[in-house]
């Protein structure tokens, strides 16, 4: 190939989401209500704008996207696709790398894709503010930049152990504008009671998800709303554009088949948006290897049952099926922060029963040192999220190597580790170390899950 | 404009750099040897392989962009151009705003253009190792990087106030598998001078430069060199893709004429990148305002004498003919730190000199109100320098509108400020203030030079 690099011109983005939902050979579990019975649309409306609950419980196959939401995605997208030719030789691999690079954005990820969505939304409901919940803070610092680009006011609760580990990240959300506090904080009912009992917790996605609810369902105006970076459906097809970017790019460079499709997995949205174009495929037949990746220390995927849960810790949210370590997970402080959420995307859990998607758990210290190939041969420092896609890619390009295939594999580049370089730095001074969820660790979490429903 | 980003292919990016010694009216004064004569290339050779020492002095027309470098440049460019819709429509100005978008680097700047290029030419003579020095680090990174991609050995030479305020840049480095030490060090004789007289020493460019130039020059062996990130002519010329990758997308929406084109200029290479190529219109008759911004606190454009002066701190360059604050020049510590250099590229000072571009000095907290405005409207945070760059676009908005002027208006957005949020926390915070160079210390810095010749 001549190209490195394979851009698009705006006017052939993509002006449509794919909704997976329309091609599933079996429907998944509906999230149920506190009564045990499927969730109404009125039931969130507390929670979420009409509008995206359509969006949420849509069954069409392509979902329009807004002329001025275009606009907004035109400010960084469409992303580039790029092919890692020195990481390819480094190897000694036939196959083709590919990835596609999300992190050229404002944000620095692919979370703006679904950020801008959701705030134009909320905006058209005559939403005025906008809580949410950030790990790391890459979807705390989208959102923020979001609705700075739209004038709504935002909030983010920040997990803590990341807000006093990573305030670059809160400084950004700041010079964007937002209000940015630590969870658990003692601003909300659901962060007084975690406060009161462990004082000392570094907190976890699924407080400060309750904590972002709390809020917004208490303004008596009705003007607050909240929003989630990850895991529901139509923040899933926010990010397809990513995928069906992908596909024209393929085609542009007359790249007929891809083998392996590979994305690090915390909530999904980054591995669904670059993988359910492909997911499509494979239900039409395509032999096509599509793999989400998370950490073995918080192994949603590989280890967790399937099993309806709350989305949060305090139980706000309605009870979704899916694989879950249970609602009262505290994740260890591994450095990949944006993978450490206790659920997994019902529609990702879904598809992983039905075999169309084949999970992998990874250490962290393969990821890093995956990553550090990468920025050494391909030059972008990869965020630690990213990095276990890329050891995934590694994988498969030294097993293609072994079995002497030309393969062609794909994996979603879904943001850069410029604010991350603390690990990185741990990581070369020989301070971090693999750990992997213990059994008794596992029994202990899910026990409390037991109560709900079985999908 | 239904587009706010034009993307060039890669097939369209410009195959030649710019050299505007061929075009100015009149040719700049040599650089001089100890001896008071001018500098020939063999006095040059122990530093710079002589590729670069060729290119250094050239002064043809267009000089061609070796394939291989092309391959390496392609890796992130060519670089989108963005008009600032939003930032329009925040200031009510008929000006069209554009920015030619460098931020999209690896290394987040446009440091990396001449960085691969000096990496690649140094291999091409044999060369093994790269010394260099960096402020606020973006250079260093951007080195780091380069010798990454080409398997060569980076040292850099930091000034101490920014690796203690900056351990990110360090971090970014070492992932790249460069050695990053503070300056002065106890590695060099200049390093341990400084720190004899004085131990507490905040460090300086200068210093920085002098260290690493000792290191080469101080190999036996003769493999290893000094690379430069700003000043030198062929510094710039690798630069100038930026203006030349612009005039063509600007061609590509038919906007035929710019009316005032800016840049942030330390010692001046984004700026020089991008406005050569529009510098020649002006020598060509075209009415263009160009303007080169600096911070009141190092005003080398604005207040320095023009002179002759050693680049470095202790001597070891030979002497350059350019506005100059005197080689013991030590900033005062603003957070511009690339901005912070003692003198300004003498193919600068010149065209200075010759009327043809019109430098302009700004306060800090002007171009920090400056870049959250533009962080909030354009949604990309920029980095400090380029900030200045930014404000001055701002004035000349405004300008525009007062006068009721449908102006162009085009700036260079040399870098994002995601490594530099400890500035805007300050600034938010109400931490910052003003700093203008009182005239007595600029007397006292450039009372050393007036031993020099005068050019």
């Amino acid at each position: 190939m001549s190209s490195t690099k394979v851009f698009l011109d705006e006017k052939e983005m993509p002006k449509q989401w794919y909704n997976l939902m329309a091609d599933l050979p079996k429907p998944p579990p509906p999230p149920l209500g506190p009564d045990g019975k499927p969730v109404t649309p009125e039931m969130l409306s507390a929670v979420f704008p009409m509008n995206l609950i359509e969006q949420e419980m849509a069954t069409d196959r392509w979902i329009d996207i807004p002329e001025e939401v275009l606009q907004l995605l035109y400010r960084w997208r469409p992303t580039p696709l790029q092919r890692a030719v020195n990481l390819e030789k480094a190897l000694g691999t036939p196959a083709k790398i590919y990835f596609k690079n999300e992190s050229v954005s404002p944000a620095g990820s692919h979370k703006p894709n679904t950020a801008v969505a959701q705030a134009w939304y909320n905006k058209q409901a005559g939403v005025k503010k906008i809580t949410t919940e950030t790990g790391a803070g890459q979807w705390g610092s989208a959102l923020a930049f979001a609705c700075s680009l739209l004038g709504l006011e935002a909030k983010v609760y920040m997990v803590r152990i990341s807000f006093d580990q990573k305030p670059f990240r809160k400084m950004m959300m700041q010079t964007w504008g937002a209000t940015c506090v630590p969870s658990p904080s003692n601003e909300t009912q659901a962060g007084r009671a975690v406060l009161e009992k462990y004082p000392d917790t570094p907190g976890s996605l699924g407080i400060a998800i309750s904590e972002a609810v709390e809020e917004a369902v208490s303004d008596p105006t009705g003007k607050t709303k909240y929003s989630l970076g990850s895991v529901l459906n139509h923040v899933l097809l926010h990010q397809t554009i990513i995928g069906l970017e992908t596909k024209k790019q393929l085609e542009k460079i007359n790249e007929k088949k891809v083998d392996v499709v590979i994305g690090c997995a915390g909530g999904g949205s980054n591995f669904a948006g670059l993988a359910f174009p492909f997911v499509l495929d494979k239900i039409n037949g395509a032999g096509v290897d599509i793999i989400p990746v998370e950490p073995a220390s918080c192994p949603t995927m590989t280890r967790a049952p399937y099993h309806y849960d709350f989305g949060d810790n305090a139980g706000m949210t309605p009870l979704l099926a899916m694989h879950t370590l249970g609602h009262g997970f505290i994740p260890p402080p591994i450095h990949a922060g944006g993978l450490r959420y206790h659920g997994m995307a019902p529609l990702i859990s879904h598809i992983i029963n039905l075999g169309l998607v084949s999970p992998l758990a990874l250490h962290q210290l393969e990821c890093y040192k995956a990553a550090i190939l990468f920025a050494k041969t391909e030059g972008i420092i990869p965020a630690p999220e990213t990095s276990h896609a890329i050891a995934a890619t590694i994988r498969e390009a030294k097993k293609a190597k072994e079995e002497g295939k030309e393969k062609v594999i794909l994996f979603n580049f879904s943001g850069h580790g410029l604010m991350d370089l603390v690990g990185y730095d741990k990581f070369l001074h020989g301070e971090l170390s693999d750990y992997a969820l213990k059994d008794e660790e596992l029994k202990k979490y899910t026990r409390e899950i037991e109560q709900f429903p079985t999908p």
